[in-house]
């Protein structure tokens, strides 16, 4: 992305449509929508009446991701605004930008060129205060706990077992180690912390799995937040706290309408990460589009080895949804990257490469098909590719008995993604998500869980449990633990552990280092190689561009 | 206040009328609201035509405050709603509360009784999201300074002279005193460090005291976030990032529009410290009352030795604002601790000790008319007041020649402060704010500003600066800074430093420990005595209490 990006100058030209419109076009009443602005609306579940019946359903993920970026949100976008154009009723499920990553790289989250959910200034910063009311829920009881053991500590909390990190949602690398509780006896107990940023707190996780309000405070009451000097679990419930962050989170947990470009109705809800997270926008906006839309598309975070295969294998499987297609977008950027070719050779045209690379396409390809699923890989088009690249990667698709077309929608729109729509339409009418089924049992164990995933998703020969990790095993077991679904954090550049294998590699080990129970979100998450879950700012912050103009519009967001 | 406290279920159980109604009522036409819900809105001032220019504006503020509770913002609702009745077109404009002392000790800060400003629960939890956004901006400015050291430090930032810290809206003792930077050199550079709450950010006072959004981002460029290795002040301007910081704010400069239980149109905006900072509601929203309303009736922070003082020498001064009467609350409760009578006994009759504490009211009414006003003072009725207290207290006015009446407006909401309200219309025909004036004038330096506060206000003999204060005071004055209107941090309880000094005490000192420059907002912040910016939370916090009831409303609020 460059400074010249017109996305921002694209989303602040569209002339919004009432967001009572939108809901209407949706099926939702006027009673249901709590207004925020003209252009964005809460949706008051309870009041929207039960629709025709779970629609179709079609979830977006992507190959190994590269630094060049492959316009996975964009291309959600606009295949969303195809079927539209189709005549389908459709619903768009999206998750919400994190600010810390917009103040720092990315600019913003909301698609782009003609494919961009708006108002798009409004999204990527505070849109419906549910980043700021999650991250506020997560420090209350982070200063709740800390206040515990200030007065008394009638739980026997140790102080160095303390699970439960504070977040902000700001990219700030000198938060990941602090000390606090400095100062003397009136200012807590002095003991090692850490931040993480937002979207990596259990309670964006929870909120993000939750079916209703009673299960989101049943969760938040689940949730471990240390451990006693006995190494007994301390949650939630135990302080007594579960009401108290419950109702700071009853807002949030409302979906967030808004629209795309093309005028289809959108969902923007929750965004949690897609490696100690299961990187999906929030159940209850997934469900509420289905259950109103003829088809719902919809998002998985990273490359399908990560989010694909958590949203099928934990959130389809806790929320009792079943995926009709997935539609796989693909690069000849990304294409040449994993054919050998450096970030700054791209612009230069190299089929070769290309061809090279799409032994990452196929290993994707062929591991949604290990879920009784159909991919339809969508080659997103960028102003670099050349025709014979484009050409040879479509023709490469047909001899592997892949289907594939072009998306163009950044620079069409929804017409752009006409292609698409149209072979994801033909997966349906074949049956598609039929055969789904997730990929592994939990109730088998934690550690078979794992060599399912990482021998069959990620082409690896064992699993190592490292580190920490051994002794975390008998802890899982210890506490009945070990029969929860399995959320791997693992690079999201390699379907390995180490971020420089690029391509299709096969025959590595999964080195395990940790596994840390996540109970109120429900999945253990198998820490590999090493996870950022507070992002630093680069050396030139985007926030240097931003501004606001005389008329008080944002500046620099792209 | 006590368990059983009335204020969430008067407040919920209230039929609100649509935010529409509500700003037709106040003249503020349907295309400048951006609602939040039907019952809450931002305001697009740039909408707003203009009113017939500055109505009366009344402020209220109370003697020395003590932990009893005086019941300042149910004062002040009812007031607005008396001024309704008697059919003035009125509105109210009060501070927002902050979410960290409810979950602790507070419980809510939206009055009480039939003196609310509703949607309590909303206000109370995360309202139109302005502390959120605060503290967004606040974090990203912090992360930006130690992103800057960590890349290179090219303006040479001194990491132990860094004064921007951190703020989140949350009790947290255990944030007061930290050490950032751990882990290695790709974490930051270690440092000392500390959080505040957000309601003591320095960006909250520059919101508060901000014209619009250009003197907004004027003031954000001026803030001093360090001092380089050659003690030379560094600014958020010289970071380059005053554009990203409004952004984040270009929301939360918005007044929020809402109403009384009485159906007065009520705005809710900001909400600083009244001993760090200035202690009121925005300037924004005070003048935008102002033009639209015949009377508008306003709050400052803590006693009026602290929060009025402030008001008339920061806040109008600042905004050009002409206060018409002041109102002065007291109650038998408190008079009778001032007059020395424990926490604990305070249920029982004792009208000489209600006399004796007098001599506290008495000041604070001289005080008020230093600045030549003329105070009314509101006696808030308490069920366990006597009629004996009541009339002694009333009388003991009379004889002062201080105008006085009984409020009741917790129980009865607006009929109960028509006598209070009759008495202001009083002292407004009779030539109001005609002589008003500030206290001092900046421009003789700060020195001169604190002795004239000090010896006038607070009754003290001498100004002493001890600690950092005299070394504070020369960088003051080498930087060009000592002109500046001061703030005083005292504590709330005393006109003295010493919170157990209670009544009327004179010949003290007044010591000064530092000197602390916010350029953004535009005063200098004196420290006496030590004073707490971050709280903590209680033994039982509030927060125990709290919940979610089946319909997904508030349960624990009051």
């Amino acid at each position: 992305m460059t400074a010249e990006n017109p996305d921002l100058r694209i989303a602040q030209a569209a002339t919004l449509q009432p967001i009572t419109e939108i809901a209407r076009r949706a099926g939702i009443p006027e009673a249901a929508l709590i207004p925020y602005g003209t252009d964005k609306a809460k949706i008051d579940i309870a009041a929207v009446p039960p629709g025709d019946g779970p629609g179709r359903l079609v979830l977006v993920t992507a190959m190994s991701p590269t630094p060049a970026g492959e316009g996975k949100s964009t291309t959600t976008v606009g295949l969303a605004d195809a079927f539209r154009l189709l005549g389908h009723r459709t619903m768009v499920a999206l998750r919400e930008p994190s600010l810390g990553p917009i103040m720092g790289i990315k600019g913003g989250a909301t698609g782009g060129g003609h494919a961009q959910v708006v108002p798009m200034e409004d999204i990527n910063l505070h849109f419906t205060g549910d980043f700021h009311a999650i991250q506020i829920a997560n420090n209350t009881l982070a200063a709740l706990v800390d206040n515990h053991i200030q007065q008394g500590n009638a739980l026997d909390i140790d102080p160095r077992r303390i699970q439960w990190k504070r977040v902000l949602d700001v990219n700030d690398r000198a938060l990941r180690e602090v000390v606090i509780g400095l100062g003397g006896p009136g200012q807590g107990v002095p003991r090692e912390d850490g931040f993480d940023i937002v979207v990596a707190s259990e309670v964006m996780a929870i909120l993000c799995l939750a079916t209703d309000l009673a299960d989101l405070q049943r969760r938040i009451g689940d949730v471990v937040v240390g451990l006693t000097r006995s190494r007994e679990p301390v949650t939630v419930r135990d302080l007594q706290v579960d009401g108290a962050i419950t109702m700071l989170l009853k807002d949030a947990i409302r979906p967030n309408l808004v629209q795309t470009l093309g005028g289809t109705p959108a969902l923007v809800h929750g965004g949690p990460f897609a490696n100690i997270a299961h990187g999906c926008n929030s159940l209850v906006a997934t469900r509420l589009a289905t259950s109103l839309a003829e088809v719902t598309v919809t998002e998985a975070g990273f490359g399908s080895d990560l989010g694909a295969e958590k949203f099928l294998d934990i959130k389809a499987r806790t929320g009792g949804l079943r995926p009709d297609a997935v539609v796989l977008v693909a690069t000849v950027r990304a294409l040449k990257m994993h054919g050998g070719v450096a970030q700054g050779d791209l612009a230069a045209e190299d089929v070769e490469a290309a061809l090279r690379g799409a032994e990452n396409l196929a290993r994707h390809a062929e591991n949604i098909r290990r879920f009784g699923l159909e991919p339809v890989i969508a080659l997103n088009r960028f102003p670099t590719d050349t025709e014979a690249e484009l050409d040879a990667m479509l023709g490469w698709a047909r001899e592997q008995g892949l289907r594939a077309a072009l998306s163009e929608v950044w620079a069409e729109g929804g017409s752009g993604g006409v292609a698409v729509a149209e072979q994801v339409l033909e997966v349906i009418a074949a049956g598609g998500g039929r055969d789904f089924h997730p990929l592994y049992d939990p109730a088998e164990g934690i550690e078979a869980s794992l060599r399912t995933i990482a021998t069959e998703i990620y082409g690896a020969a064992e699993v190592q449990y490292v580190d920490a990790a051994p002794a975390a095993l008998r802890r899982l077991q210890r506490n009945g633990w070990d029969t929860l679904p399995v959320c791997v954090a693992k690079t999201q550049y390699s379907f390995s552990d180490d971020a420089s294998r690029l391509g299709a590699p096969r025959g590595h080990t999964l080195h395990v280092r940790d596994l840390v129970p996540k109970i109120g979100a429900g999945f253990v998450v198998a820490l590999t190689g090493s996870i950022m879950t507070m992002p630093g700012l680069p050396r030139e912050p985007a926030a240097l561009r931003m501004g606001v103009d005389a008329q008080g519009r944002a500046v620099g967001l792209f």
